[in-house]
């Protein structure tokens, strides 16, 4: 009997809602343990030993427990190929990648909670300081998506005409900046990912409205 | 006939001496191109030509140009694979992927020069700030190391026996660290990887001290 997949997160945390899309994707059931980021949960003892940075998501998968949304996805890519979340071919892959890191490590650390208060304790300074590198971030992403798109067959998505791992970045980072009050209208080929990502089959059951303890509303 | 590789770089980027040490572990030389961060010339229309978020590394490989430590070096594992960088079955590089992202977005984001202006115009509540971060990154290195060497065959590397990726990356954050004044006495496991690291075949060339535009000492 093989144990079940579970997955540490939380609903409003993007690095979760990643990884839920690419369980999703794979076909994947998992059971959920919630780690409260806005009671400071994963600050405790239980989420540190499972991951000492003190970040969710965690995932414990065929007996390994496993952390960072990256190592997490391409791990599910390793073991479980198909569908695709990867483009074929090395430098289409490496493409992928770098719209994943522009994000993954360009925008998102910049606007973790614990590094807004570690900024400042005051929420209008929080705000200016995330809507600075959301900002900056989607400004970056955008260029990046008109440049890449020379490469791929056209489409909507991060990466032209199918779903990648970018888009699975893409959605939950442009929540982020619209939630900090980005002005999205100058990056139209963002909006036109997001809206084909949002609207593919597997989208509706990440969603952090979708998870337990997100507010009704 | 080939065109070069030719990799757009700076003496203290963590993140260039990730790739250049990658590049000379796989036996690949490059033409080098700096880009200026003290000068700000990573912001110039050039370095945003090649990388919209205004960084570096760039490297130009095959016809490709591509940004994002991450992604490169990947690349580099798919289309060189050996000597290999990560470590072989999904299991294992899956942990060497989280060692990497840990610092690769867990820290070093947090400490990028663009950061701490951002955070403050004072030097010294830009240095404890990064002296913060670094300290909070070396204590979840430390523990998460502990944590992985039971999976991996005893040695003082990163992930054990042999060198890896996850080094790549933990060498140039443990300089920063020092850098920004973190006492790194209470990471015994962190040091001993450090340690082993520099005195591998191809460290050297890597360092930042040996590029050109570095200060003579």
């Amino acid at each position: 009997m093989t144990a079940p997949v579970r997955l540490y997160h939380y609903w409003r945390s993007s690095s979760a809602w990643r990884v839920r899309w690419a369980l999703a994707i794979k076909g994947l059931a998992f059971e959920s343990t919630i780690v409260d980021l806005a009671a400071g949960e994963q600050l405790g003892a239980e989420q540190r030993a499972r991951n000492p940075i003190a970040h969710v998501p965690t995932l414990e998968i065929d007996g390994l427990t496993l952390s960072e949304s990256v190592a997490i996805i391409e791990y599910l890519e390793d073991t479980r190929p198909t569908p695709a979340l990867y483009p074929s071919g090395a430098g289409p892959r490496a493409r992928a990648r770098q719209v994943v890191e522009l994000i993954n490590s360009g925008i998102q650390p910049l606007q973790n909670l614990t590094v807004l208060r570690q900024h400042s304790g005051d929420p209008a300074g929080q705000k200016a300081w995330a809507a600075h590198f959301n900002q900056r971030g989607m400004m970056a992403l955008e260029a990046t998506l008109v440049q890449l798109g020379a490469h791929f067959p056209s489409g909507p998505f991060a990466l032209g005409d199918r779903l990648t791992v970018a888009d699975l970045y893409l959605v939950p980072q442009v929540y982020s900046a619209r939630r900090f009050g980005v002005d999205l209208t100058p990056y139209p080929r963002v909006l036109a990912a997001e809206a084909a990502a949002l609207a593919s089959p597997h989208a509706a059951s990440a969603l952090p409205e979708n998870q337990p303890g997100a507010p009704r509303s």
